[in-house]
């Protein structure tokens, strides 16, 4: 049923669920010349039910978060609580009643951007990666549901995200622009949206790309903004404060939230400012909050497994504090929870492992990619320190073990010890390191490129190496063109069923609201 | 809602939906431990209604095939149809209006194998990767959803497939057997079944291990079962033939069907025994047909991502007769289509080809590794032939280029032309080719088992290239552990729909029909 149909239903409070289409191919490839049409019609449309509005609405996007990246979480807690042994554990999204898929090509590529596929969710629009709401000739601007919610419903709006609050899904919230680079355009869309709870990390070129510009922070409080950048503020800030932008206290790799693997004890994570969002959101006339884990992506880009099997059980932990809330107004709230596309080429499972997995190996890893990065490498390449050194940093931060190694000799161990050719690739990416950044930089071989990406190649090699020994691979640094699942719980929550195009998250959130 | 709840409900004829879970789970890793209960409670158990069992019930199984598997093949065929563009075609099955996931993990491993995934779906039970519908304990039999609706509703039954007949997934729903390699004992257990219609590859073994045994295309005869081995008798079977086996007229690899991309125009495909199926099982008790697109699997494991796009095509066409059926019978019908597990970690995405892909590269592919390895390979094994003219027949039947070539000039080439780190890498791949079968072979390195896995170090070097200039790439030469869709539509359909175990196909399915 096309999106305009559904609409004019539901302006009578009723829809009926009808599919049909007709499957016509024509696949030219030898021995499968065929042009065929099937057609399909369900004939349930005595379905129907009285279509509710949510008002309550909570959208949690898994930044590069597909099905590999869940059930890898899922199965690492599994293994954990059977010490090894084959099970699942599903992280509590997984057993909302409705499992859809979305397929998220967009305008450019099978393999699409984070600003395109968010605009596809908020505005129910195809467009070129790198482009935030707007059409693909770059001069039409498009609504965002958050936008329509605010002005037509008069919802409260909560953005939340683990990295730059000016970052591209985020801003496909309330920005529209021709390119997701443009950060202090976005900063300020961000200011005059108006919108009521922003929170995650610091904003990306505050003041202009030269530096020049009054700065973002200082028109938002202009605009009545309440900013906050500590954390003992963000515990104190309520309801009555009115519009705030919270700046986590802690800021890690390129101003975001710490990856959740290396976040201290104390320190906020995505769940708390989901809390506190939900404490300053609610209100007589509904809210919506968008929830993006964002770190999921940068740690698939880098291959770094651990880093996104933490980062993915923290976005649950995060969707819990909205099952809480949804326990309470169970008739009138909604959550989704998606991703925008899949990173890296995550799969459980690599040639050199066959049909075995070793996902508690993963265990061992206590750093991610970043932080290793810029607490090791950066002193490495001042140093030039012995790559006998280095291995010992590898073994305690990684469990990687070589030969020489006591802990070798433990049959449990067994699995982390290098072989040599592993060992031969590691010394080989640690030199490729060491030249990084010099004249040599520029001769990158293709055999390199596939190894390394543009990453360290210290650093990359030893999350390839763990997530090996783990029985998990990755196929590339970039995104890829495997559809996301959309969970979903609640009211309305039976329209996210079947498998769609992104663009049907909105159309769907539009039928179910009515804006228009 | 657990299996027993559910049943006991269906006897009312009525279903309530209502989900309760506990999501409790215990990090290790640094900086994530934590153990967190929350618990949600779907208010949603006013949706009740009628439960109806379907006459006619239609699971199709693709082996090996997830969501890369469905959507690469939808993708390719948009991009055919939009001239290598942008565009999605999908499969007819991917319009169904029920999309669930199934996790697939079995007892042994979160990358399982067909045996123990066929016995979940068919049983409702898990267990160890390699055993056919026994327990854990290899002593217990379980009785599959085939001969339950045969002995207690009467229906006809149907077991289609393109690999052999007493391969592990249709050996699930009729054999009991502590190992899938007991293709005698299978294939005795076949014949006492005495199901309906058999149609699909030659049985392996069929005279036993030894070669020793009273045929069983023999015994099927003693029992009653018409045997049908050309093509010419399957057109003219009909109900009144009673049962029958019907073997495909063309083997080819292990006695299989064809692959698609190899099959000769005139040839019957899968389709064509569903179709055929359909007219002899269609009765007024009912029937349950199984039909495996088990090719895909094959093609996934030697990473061959043309073949196992074509095959995926070719089920959905089978898929397509089952519509046209449906569309009849739609209150009376419904039709599973699932895979049973993922093969190859196959990812739309490659580290050198990053956010771009070239699917219509891969219609230069024109043969499988399997027919490639038959027709070509060894020829170049007995004839140690000169790699010169090896490249010529790489580049008909495969498209790839060297710089040599007069097509390398032509812009629309581009990406075919192979680089020389990648002309290496062929080279390589044949002088290994050449030496294996030989004493050399034992001494497979850890990099070659990367490279080459079991497969022609050649060939399988060829479909790599050729999927990573089409930005196209695998991780694995085994099953991975990503779940697997499955789509529903008709009589019962929403049973189907959300994130669960591959044992709650079985478990619906005996939910719907009341089988004990």
């Amino acid at each position: 049923m096309n999106h305009f149909l559904k609409k004019a239903l539901a302006t009578f409070g009723v829809i009926a669920v009808s599919v049909s289409f007709i499957a016509a191919y024509n696949v030219q490839a030898k021995g499968n010349s065929f042009n065929q049409a099937t057609t399909l019609t369900t004939k349930d449309s005595t379905t129907t039910q009285n279509i509710k509005t949510p008002k309550y609405i909570f959208l949690f996007i898994g930044d590069g978060m597909s099905y590999p990246q869940i059930q890898s979480a899922s199965y690492y807690l599994g293994a954990n609580e059977s010490n090894g042994g084959v099970q699942t554990q599903k992280l509590s999204f997984m057993n909302f009643p409705v499992a859809g898929s979305a397929q998220t090509y967009d305008s450019t590529s099978f393999c699409p951007d984070s600003a395109s596929t968010a605009t596809s969710i908020s505005t129910g629009n195809k467009t070129y990666s790198g482009t935030i709401n707007m059409d693909t000739s770059k001069t039409v601007k498009y609504e965002t549901i958050a936008e329509q919610l605010k002005e037509q419903l008069g919802y409260k709006i909560g953005i939340l995200t683990t990295v730059n609050l000016n970052h591209a899904t985020p801003a496909a919230f309330y920005a529209h622009q021709a390119s997701r680079s443009n950060y202090y355009e976005i900063g300020q869309e961000m200011i005059a949206s108006n919108f009521d709870y922003f929170a995650g990390g610091a904003l990306l070129k505050p003041t202009g790309k030269n530096e020049d510009k009054t700065s973002i922070y200082d028109l938002a409080k202009a605009s009545g903004y309440k900013v906050i950048t500590t954390q003992k503020e963000a515990e104190n800030l309520t309801a009555t404060d009115g519009k705030a932008i919270v700046i986590a206290e802690q800021l890690a790799d390129s101003d975001s939230l710490s990856y959740s693997i290396d976040a201290e004890s104390n320190e906020w994570t995505l769940s708390d400012y989901v809390a506190k969002g939900i404490e300053v959101l609610d209100n007589e006339k509904g809210f919506f909050m968008m929830v993006e884990g964002g770190k999921i992506d940068w740690a698939c880009h880098a291959n770094d497994a651990g880093s996104s099997i933490n980062d993915t059980i923290a976005l649950s932990s995060a969707v819990d504090e909205a099952i809480k809330f949804y326990n309470e107004h169970p008739d009138e709230t909604l959550i989704l929870v998606t991703g925008d596309h899949e990173t890296g080429g995550l799969t459980i499972g690599y040639a050199g492992t066959n049909y075995d997995t070793y996902l508690t190996n993963l265990n061992n890893q206590k750093i991610s990619y970043a932080k290793f990065d810029s607490n090791y490498v950066a002193n490495y390449k001042a140093n030039q320190t012995d790559f006998n050194d280095v291995l010992k940093d590898i073994k305690k931060e990684f469990g990687l073990l070589t030969s020489n190694d006591q802990e070798a000799l433990l049959a449990k161990n067994a699995n982390l010890v290098l072989t040599d050719y592993e060992l031969n690739q590691l010394m080989k990416a640690y030199e490729r390191t060491l030249t990084k950044g010099t004249s040599k930089q520029n001769e990158m071989t293709q055999e390199e490129y596939a190894l390394y990406g543009t990453y360290e190649p210290l650093t990359v090699t030893i999350t390839h190496l763990l997530n090996n020994k783990s029985g998990i691979s990755f196929s590339s640094y970039s995104h890829t063109g495997l559809p996301v699942p959309v969970f979903a719980v609640g009211v309305g929550s039976e329209l996210f069923e079947g498998y769609y195009d992104n663009t049907d998250i909105y159309n769907n959130l539009a039928t179910l609201t009515k804006v228009k």
